[in-house]
């Protein structure tokens, strides 16, 4: 299934899209796209339900592909060509920071570069939504925890994240940072995360073009290590880290700045176009 | 107002505390201690109810002094003599990063070592409450922005913070990790929140013994530096650093076993018992 979240923000109805490409409404239905929904059991009765059944919803804005998000996970360099171009080398473990989820918008929503920013950056990302609640979890049975995939672009500010006194949180939490979706794709379409194209452009050039078959670590290790330090529960997003191609790592260094349009894919999971505005 | 939530875990009741030290229900008149009940206009409202018209309730189990917590931010290194101890320079600006707010418990909550875990560390922090939504605030008029205090105990695994691939949160997300209350006392009643005792015992031993007073970045220069960054939300908490003692900075060092109590209290805001318990 493809799962998504349409309407204005906080106002948003639970749909799915069809296999004919038509928005249908859920909200008889789920609540939301969230919590008990996303469980094994909540998506077993989503998926009993013949789509045609469903009312059918004229295209509008989208939102965020999950709702009730507690936790917005990243993972830092975690491919190895990425790590290079930003000058660092790949950790012995996953580097995780935190992104607030304030900063959750829905996939083309326009995203505002903070006052103050001169390095605005782009990461095209593999989002992963926990529909289990996962502790001390092994590798072999993780994915088991995972409701399914969303694209993620894990916008970030290179100053506030690195020139700003520690801490990577401080660059990658502002409002609007975070856009996910269009859909949350249950893992059933997508039996194998290890290996989708993913991409992105700035103004049509394109900037990354990779694949998450060069994550250094996997979503099942990522799901069970994770694990091992807190509880993740239905409707927490993992992002996976980026492939190489972000503004900072060029030659020179490029930022974004009020007017840019960023577009990203990956494979079998949609795509997003956000502009980029100055905030007022 | 001494705001306070009672009951068991997942379903305790808003609650305040009397000046008679008497348990009163508001379930009467709000959902819950979050969002909208602690803006200035929810504050208002149940400041103006008379607590002898409340039912009584029995002491019992005290939850999160709040709930529906977005952000847990805290600051690293925000007293000068606890960077010191732990051999760091108080840093240029405050250090920001999250906590996972699945880590939240009640004050007197059982704190689970996780597994794994050799240097589980104490820090008694003042906690902030925010009451309405902040964004490019100015410092002058920051704590408008507050609704409250309480006591917040920061524990922390130092090897999972600093000796595990980089980004704190690591080492400060672990479920029960971030106990706060009993109460958020609304901040009329705490005028000077740059000025308040606080202490921490381990086993009934003074571990940590501090004020305030020499925080570096204070309460109201926090949240606005914050929103510059991010919204901060109702119910948001911001745990704003610890003063000297901490485990870590002990020679030799110390850190906490399973069947260790520790108990820690900020003047004004009360005072939480946590036991230590290993993780099965």
């Amino acid at each position: 299934m493809k799962l998504m979240r349409v309407g204005q923000a906080g106002n948003e109805k639970p749909a799915l899209l069809d296999a004919d490409g038509k928005i249908r409404d859920l909200s008889g239905h789920v609540a939301d796209i969230a919590g008990e929904a996303i469980t094994p059991a909540g998506l077993a009765k989503m998926a009993a339900i013949d789509p045609k059944s469903l009312p059918e919803l004229m295209p509008g804005r989208i939102g965020a592909c999950v709702a009730g998000t507690g936790k917005f996970i990243c993972i830092g360099l975690n491919y190895s060509d990425h790590a290079a171009e930003t000058g660092a080398t790949v950790p012995p473990e996953p580097i995780i920071f935190m992104k607030a989820t304030s900063a959750i918008v829905g996939p083309n929503d326009d995203v505002i570069i903070p006052r103050g920013s001169e390095k605005t950056d782009w990461e095209v990302e593999l989002g992963v939504v926990i529909g289990k609640t996962a502790k001390y979890v092994t590798e072999a049975e993780a994915l088991d925890y995972v409701a399914g995939y969303c694209v993620s672009n894990d916008v970030s500010e290179r100053a506030f994240q690195t020139e700003r006194s520690g801490q990577w949180t401080k660059g990658k939490s502002c409002d609007t940072f975070g856009p996910i979706g269009p859909w949350l794709v249950t893992k059933d379409e997508i039996p194998e995360p290890q290996n989708l194209g993913m991409w992105l452009t700035v103004n049509g050039q394109k900037m990354q073009n990779g694949s998450s078959k060069t994550m250094v670590y996997g979503v099942a290790f990522l799901v069970s290590y994770l694990s091992q330090f807190m509880s993740l529960h239905p409707g927490d997003v993992i992002s996976t880290g980026t492939p190489p191609g972000v503004g900072m790592g060029l030659k020179p260094p490029r930022f974004l700045k009020a007017g840019d349009v960023v577009e990203l894919g990956i494979e079998g999971l949609g795509t997003q176009k956000q502009t980029f505005v100055a905030d007022r």
